[in-house]
């Protein structure tokens, strides 16, 4: 069975799409830690990142290093990641805006607008 | 001025060092999260990861993947990711043995000689 991200790339299951190429694709976090949390996975459903083959494994790096580059352009604070994955078994990290209040495991409530808003914002096509 | 991690690699501050290569270097952190948490780092001082020059870069992700896959086989639990970097400015992943009471900012105590034991399970020479 298709796991719930793969779905998501398949557009069975509605998302707030950042980024996508053959390769790669990124989502807004529906439990974001800080507003613009960011989840880049690879297409290639594996379970952890480092499983991943040498072509798929550069590819997400590159991804994530540019939606990296590209968040703390447009939010104007430092990215952050986080690699865990007990959650959902398809290797993904997360790219979080650092906020002085942040805080592990914290979930910041937003409307649908303020999502579409900030998926406006981080959408990245370059 | 060299960051304390350029004076760990240049040997000039002790460490217990995991793994060296042309571009990349790894020791523990040695205000574990959990026993086994390693820094992975560029020999090239930038703060921010996503500052790295694409060669460098890749051979930092290069060098976390195969010290994740290792670290996995040696301990037998999944390898977690954190990026941060807000107290050291000079790019750091730290890579972490999945714990289940693992929490964010826990400090695990631990002995020199628990140092070096964990230190010599994990030194990859592969």
């Amino acid at each position: 069975m298709s796991s719930v991200f793969t779905k998501i790339i398949n557009g069975e299951i509605p998302c707030y799409k950042i980024y996508e190429d053959d390769k790669t694709f990124a989502f807004l976090d529906i439990h974001p830690e800080t507003k613009g949390h960011t989840l880049v996975i690879p297409k290639n459903e594996v379970d952890k990142l480092y499983e991943l083959p040498e072509e798929d494994y550069i590819a997400l790096m590159q991804t994530a290093k540019k939606l990296s580059q590209n968040m703390e352009k447009v939010l104007g604070r430092r990215t952050l990641w986080k690699v865990v994955g007990t959650d959902v078994p398809h290797a993904h990290i997360h790219l979080e805006p650092h906020d002085e209040t942040w805080f592990y495991g914290r979930e910041v409530e937003m409307t649908p607008e303020e999502f579409e808003e900030i998926r406006e914002k981080l959408e990245y096509k370059g």
